[in-house]
This record gives C-alpha cells, sequence and structure tokens, in this order.
C-alpha cells in the first residue's frame, strides 16, 4: 500500500477521487496509523499538533497547511516535500471581520449595547460608514475583499501596497505620510516582515486627524501597541490581533480609551471551513490528476 | 417679496437658484420671519416643531418633509398644496445599520466585548454572515440597498415583498411561511400597515430554526413582541424598531436572551446629512425651472 493521504475532514474523504487511499486526521483523537506510509499530509487546522508529525513520514511528498502562514512549518519540513499554504481561505471571513469592526464603531454599536444594559432609549447621530474614506494599507487578497465590502457601503477606498502599482490605483509605502491625514479609517491588513514591523508608529498616530478609526485584522506588530497607547483616545482603534498576543489580563491596553479588542477570531469564521474543505477537495483532485498543485510555497 | 422658501441647512440657501428669496430655518431658534409669505417649506429634520407652521401659511405651494414617512404631515396640509417625501435619503443609513445588526450578531461582538471588558482573550470559532442566506422581507429601495451590502458579504439574498415579482425574483408574502425554515437571517425592512401589523407574529416565529437571526429596521409592530419574547432565546433578535416605542425602562425586551437593541438610530447616522441637502438642492433647482418635482406625495 503506499499513498496515503491525510485529510482533516470526512467530507475530503468521501470526495476523494477513485484510487487515492485518504484517511481522516484532525488532532483530535490520537497519532493516525500508517505513518510511514503518509505521502500528502493536510494538517489540522486549529492544532498545535501536527507539524511535528512531519518528521515521521519518510515518504512524504506534500504537506499543505490550511493557514496562510507557513513559518511554524518550514523548520520541520524534510528536503524534497513540496509544501503548499491555505492562502485565500480566510480571507472572506477576515475580511467580513475587518467590516464588522468598522460597522460596529462607525455606528456606536458598543454604546448602544451599553445604552440597552441600563434600559436607556436615547436616539442620537451616529457616524456612517458611507461616505468615509478608506485606507486599506496591504492591498494583496485579503484587501481586495475589504475593499468589495467598503464600496458597497457607499465609502471611498485609497489603496496602499508595499510597493507602488499606478495601472491599479495602488499607492506605495513611500506615500503613507502625505495619505494618513486625509482619511477617515485605515485598516491594517499587512503581514509581519522587518519591513511593517510598527508601520503604525508615534509619527503615523500623529498624522491622523482627531477621531479617525484604526482597524488591525493583519498582525500585531505593525501597530506600535505604545504609540496607540500614548493617543489616549485621540484616534479609535478595532484591533482583532494585537502586540503582545494573546493579550495578557494585566495590560493596559484592555482598558484603553476608544480602543476595541476581539482575540484573533478574524479568520476562523464558519465561513472558513467549507472553503477549506472544498480546497482540499480540489487540491486532491490534482494531485491524482497529476495537474500543479495550487498555493505552492516551496517545490519539493 | 413672494416666494420666500425655508431651507434647513444655510448649504441649500447658498445653493439656492438666482431669483428665489430663501432663509434657512432649522426649528433650533424660534419662529421663522414673513410666515405669510412662504411658497416652498422644507420641514426641518428630527424636530416636532414644524408641521403646525404649514396652517401659517397662505401662500404655500409646496412642503417637502426629509422623512420617507408624511402621515404626520398630512392632516395638517391645507388644501391645493402640494406633498413631497424624503422617499431614499435614508436608504444608505438604513441598510448600513442592518448590515452592522447582522454582522455584529453573527460574529458575536457582544460577547468579544464582554471579554473584552474582563481582560479575557479566549478566541472561539464565530458564526459567519457569508455563506447565510437571509430573507429580505420588504423590497423597496432600502431592501435593494441592504441586498447590495449583503451580497457583498458572499452571503445569499431571497426577496420577499406583499405581492411577487416573478421577473425580479420576488417572492410574494404567500411564500413567507414556506421560505422561513430555510434561511438563517430575516430582514424586516416594511412599512407599518394593517397588512404587515404582526406580519412575524408566533406562527412565523415558530416556523424559523433554532439561531436564526431577525433583524427589524422597519417598524416595530410588524414583529410581534409577545411572541419574540415566548421564544425566550430560541431565534435571536437584533432590532432598531420596537413595540412599543420608545421602549420603556421596565419592559422585558431589554434583557430578552439573545435580543440587541438600538434605539431607532437607522436612518439619522452621518451619511443622511449630505443626501439630503443635495435632494433639498436639487429640489429648488427643479422648482425654480418650473420641472416637475421628485418625490410627490399629494399633488396640490
Amino acid at each position: 500500500m503506499d499513498d496515503l493521504v491525510l485529510v482533516p475532514w470526512e467530507q475530503n474523504r468521501q470526495n476523494a477521487p477513485e484510487g487515492l487511499r485518504v484517511e481522516v486526521y484532525s488532532a483530535d483523537e490520537g497519532d493516525p496509523g500508517n505513518l510511514d506510509e503518509v505521502t500528502f499530509y493536510v494538517l489540522p487546522y486549529w492544532r498545535s499538533r501536527g507539524p511535528e508529525l512531519l518528521e515521521r513520514m519518510p515518504k512524504l511528498k506534500v504537506a499543505q497547511t490550511l493557514t496562510a502562514g507557513y513559518e511554524h512549518v518550514l523548520d520541520l519540513l524534510p528536503s524534497g516535500v513540496t509544501l503548499c499554504s491555505g492562502r485565500g481561505l480566510h480571507d472572506s471571513s477576515t475580511a467580513e471581520l475587518a467590516l464588522a469592526l468598522m460597522l460596529s464603531a462607525q455606528r456606536d454599536l458598543p454604546r448602544w449595547a451599553y445604552d440597552q444594559r441600563e434600559h436607556r432609549w436615547a436616539p442620537d447621530r451616529d457616524r456612517s460608514l458611507a461616505d468615509s474614506r478608506v485606507l486599506i494599507l496591504g492591498y494583496g487578497s485579503i484587501g481586495q475583499a475589504i475593499e468589495k465590502r467598503v464600496l458597497a457601503c457607499e465609502a471611498e477606498v485609497v489603496r496602499v501596497a508595499s510597493r507602488p502599482r499606478p495601472e491599479q490605483d495602488v499607492y506605495g509605502i513611500a506615500d503613507l505620510h502625505s495619505l494618513l491625514p486625509t482619511v477617515d479609517i485605515v485598516v491594517l491588513v499587512t503581514p509581519h516582515t522587518p519591513q511593517t514591523e510598527g508601520l503604525m508608529g508615534a509619527p503615523e498616530l500623529a498624522l491622523l486627524r482627531d477621531d479617525t478609526l484604526v482597524v488591525n485584522v493583519g498582525r500585531g506588530p505593525v501597530l506600535d501597541t505604545a504609540a496607540l497607547l500614548a493617543e489616549n483616545g485621540r484616534v479609535r482603534a478595532a484591533l482583532d490581533v494585537t502586540d503582545p498576543e494573546p493579550l495578557p489580563a494585566e495590560h493596559p491596553l484592555w482598558d484603553a480609551p476608544g480602543v476595541t479588542i476581539t482575540p484573533h477570531i478574524a479568520g476562523g469564521a464558519a465561513s472558513f471551513y467549507p472553503r477549506a474543505r472544498r480546497f482540499v477537495d480540489d487540491q486532491l483532485a490534482r494531485w491524482a490528476r497529476g495537474e500543479p498543485l495550487a498555493n505552492v510555497v516551496r517545490e519539493g
């Protein structure tokens, strides 16, 4: 027997192409059997267990993560194994949370929730997302998914990426300082690299107009936590990622004025799962037909 | 002197066509002068004062509300006066709040807000709006604005109106009972009429699957409050309008499980104002040129 494929969901086993031997391994139970026969391994999602099994799979040809990041796998990956990432699987859920955080902040939902607890009916005029100018810092596939939602809400988008792409109306990072004072909302959706660490620091926050909203659904260290705290509510923030992360119970960011925190839940909502299952189905079909795999990040 | 026009905002005075005499009356100060010269009256927004001035304007030709509803003006309107409504001016702000309420409920924002107060970092899997099946009950201009936003979030829309319009994929109210068990979210955005009162009552709520979300941005009496309370959290609700309204401090709806309340703030957000000012500018231009007015609901 050979070509044992490990998949995280029963659906993938049922939909697997003819001729592939497939077992489900979700890391909820003990070790899968026959590690020495595994040739295609889809790492379980949300589990710290999983990557270390790579070293016990001598026949492995392909490792597939369900996360966009794959740094945690690289060091354990034997040479000769092709690595594929889960890039794109979280676009919908992440863009959705970015939109939810923008709308909640603009429409004052925390205020109305507080009034509800106090049984107080006191209507007042809200901000809106419509007519806002929204700078999306990081214009990859998630940035584009955010843009689509923001445009449907009648807001304006300013696209900024590491390098300018004038043909797509994308500004480069060199334009960031001149753009920051012109916008109502900044959405951070960049990966964490040496270039993006602290990209929104004290000088950048100082350029924002009063009451500007900073949303971070990228990586915590892109926004300088100390600089945000020093703003003391002059700018607002809605953060799904923080620095440090997880945020310790005693950290002052929890109670900072104008700051809303969600615990890094952007990508893992219900809509991730059907997209991930379909992707695994399609990837196995490509593998069985000998076609090029999608999302290859390291050739074996 | 004649043709005195009363407008609510200074912008309208500045943009008024040549030859029109225009004064600003926002109801924040005392009575406007020269009531007996007013021929075109834009009623102030958000003010209970305003309609009763109609009876003191003998030369009035046009009354313009900034609300979509105009029932509060009809009884005071002298014969021979044309009445125009503010239909459409709240579409963007109302659809935006409907979306905000859907996203907040699906992505569990109240739960994360509670965890933030407790300094607790405990990620978990959320529902999503993406992939949800959203029934929009009331498919007028606000319903269409909601649809546009919901589709951008990768959710599916089921259109229901008082009468079926098969050519637009709009179901009629006769199909409601068969559709209710098939959806994840119901958005109520109908006016209050004898036909819509209690449209979502005990039988309709009983047809919903567990955990279905009911959003009401239409009128309170369309949803039967007692029936919702009897569901006791089996279905969730996010209500910008209530019955009774305003909701008295002692009402049990404030603390009902799974119920979120905002105090009828959907329409009056920041994005209403520029749309209303532009509409008044355009309406005065039509008036000055002798063109047909927009949004006429009663001919003079």
